[in-house]
């Protein structure tokens, strides 16, 4: 009974940039959306958008079929969950959570058979491609659940995603593609900054050297996307160099709970630590080229230098 | 008097998989050109295919106007100009070394400044792009040198490569440019192979991991080029992992002349290393991965697995 499932409200628990433009998406799409977070404002900012919204996260699962989880951690997760007035106090049996959050396979998996006690479905559904796509319905969806949880939050992903990858019968398997890809993505932007440190202390002009990495085999996806900022000389916050300092200590502590060494990850994991100490860790991620500035002397582009 | 030069014989230092392959490009587009490699083999093929053959690079440079030195590092190049029966015994005051290998920017300055004081010009000329773009004559070429030199290297320039960047007017610059790129190579090879390693332990399917990653942010060059090597459990070496062994030494040694720590870049060379010492420094590069199997008992795909 697909749709009849999905065409009860959904629920979104956590309405920061992610999840406003997920809950928005789902807006657009005509679905009923009741909306929670912790900030007032955010909620305030939701409701003047269309959206109606809960008390806490057990008011809105209370009408629910279907509960996305979009936090910033586990630990979120875990609280918007099982605290008090959390959602499993109210989703009723047979209710999905959809947990869009980066977390560990691990946490995952364990999150999977404590919702499977309460009588609840668990969709591992990490989410990819930033606030923009967020908002206009276009993320990547690293999936894995059984069936029936991809049958009853398929509207709801045909809304929020451009494409959604089916990964496995298991929560755990998309927070575990999800890890490699943040892996991936927190090396190559500090690998990024490195280079481009390097590539200034040379005496390089660094829009020239943009342009030929950019067609040369020392391209990534984040290179082309993130030294753009360094260039201007803008570190607003398109992803902040916090979440990297997140996501590659869970990188980290995967590694730990499977014995196997990360020397690369952890490298970048201290650079973006370093950043963060230094004061940038609210700053866009590119920023972690700032730890030169501060070691080295580093003299980067000044803003609007264009 | 550039079409003059030009038309005089081209020689070709180092006949190796780029040396052949340029030297080769350079005679389908109707160049008179000179080989030469240490490998007498070497030498006999390059002769079935068209060219002559020097007795030693000083008989090569004597009847040439530009020389091109397409060897393994900075010590083979200097062997080459400056050893008894190298190129500078020989070549006429006027003329030109283009310098292909991958060396520090201070060795390409320094060389420059030594063959202006026996009256020859230097064009500091990474290539880029391996031994198939080599040989249809479709290489990037980072370069740097003054007006004359770029000139006098024209025509050779337009047979050998498909992009060729004017970084400068000065020796040094060029090779600054590639340092950067193999960096970011480097670098990114050696976290594809990380991420992958991490992957397979946490479960994943390998293939399917790759066809995610490569549609998401965490992608680059090197992942999508090489990570197939490692689902195919195929090593054959397209680069080999001492060449990134050599790249990123140099890139280690160009941030301590400098006085720049590069992190990121210092725990992929301490990679690359391992997998040579374990004995796969003649293989692929993607065989930095090895690396997991040795120290975690990691099981990659097998060769021929599908």
């Amino acid at each position: 009974m697909t749709n009849d499932l999905t065409s009860a409200p959904v629920g979104v628990i956590g309405l920061g940039s992610m999840g406003m433009g997920i809950a928005r998406a789902l807006l657009d799409a005509s679905l009923d959306v009741v909306g929670f977070d912790i900030s007032a404002e955010a909620c305030r900012y939701f409701a003047a958008a269309g959206g109606r919204v809960g008390n806490s996260p057990a008011d809105v699962a209370r009408e629910c079929d279907v509960v996305l989880i979009v936090v910033i951690n586990a630990r979120q997760v875990e609280g918007a969950l099982f605290n008090a007035g959390g959602v499993v106090e109210t989703l009723h049996k047979g209710g999905l959570v959809v947990q869009c959050a980066t977390v560990a396979p691990s946490f995952a998996r364990v999150l999977g058979e404590r919702l499977a006690e309460a009588g609840l479905g668990l969709l591992d559904a990490p989410i990819s491609g930033g606030s923009t796509k967020a908002r206009n319905g276009q993320l990547t969806v690293m999936a894995s659940g059984n069936q029936t949880c991809f049958e009853q939050a398929a509207s709801i992903l045909d809304a929020m995603a451009e494409k959604v990858y089916r990964l496995g019968n298991e929560p755990g398997i998309g927070s575990s593609v999800k890890l490699v890809n943040q892996h991936l993505a927190g090396v190559h932007i500090a690998a990024a900054a490195e280079a481009v440190a390097l590539g200034i202390r040379m005496g390089l002009d660094p829009e020239i050297l943009y342009e030929v990495i950019t067609h040369s085999a020392g391209n990534s996806w984040m290179f082309e996307n993130r030294v753009p900022h360094i260039l201007k000389g803008d570190y607003t916050p398109f992803s902040a160099v916090d979440i990297f300092v997140k996501d590659l200590g869970i990188v980290h502590a995967t590694g730990s709970e499977l014995t196997l060494p990360l020397p690369i990850a952890s490298s970048a994991l201290q650079q973006f630590t370093a950043a963060s100490a230094a004061g940038h860790g609210r700053e866009d991620d590119s920023a972690v080229i700032k730890v030169y500035e501060h070691l080295a002397g580093l003299k980067l582009p000044p803003k609007n230098k264009d």
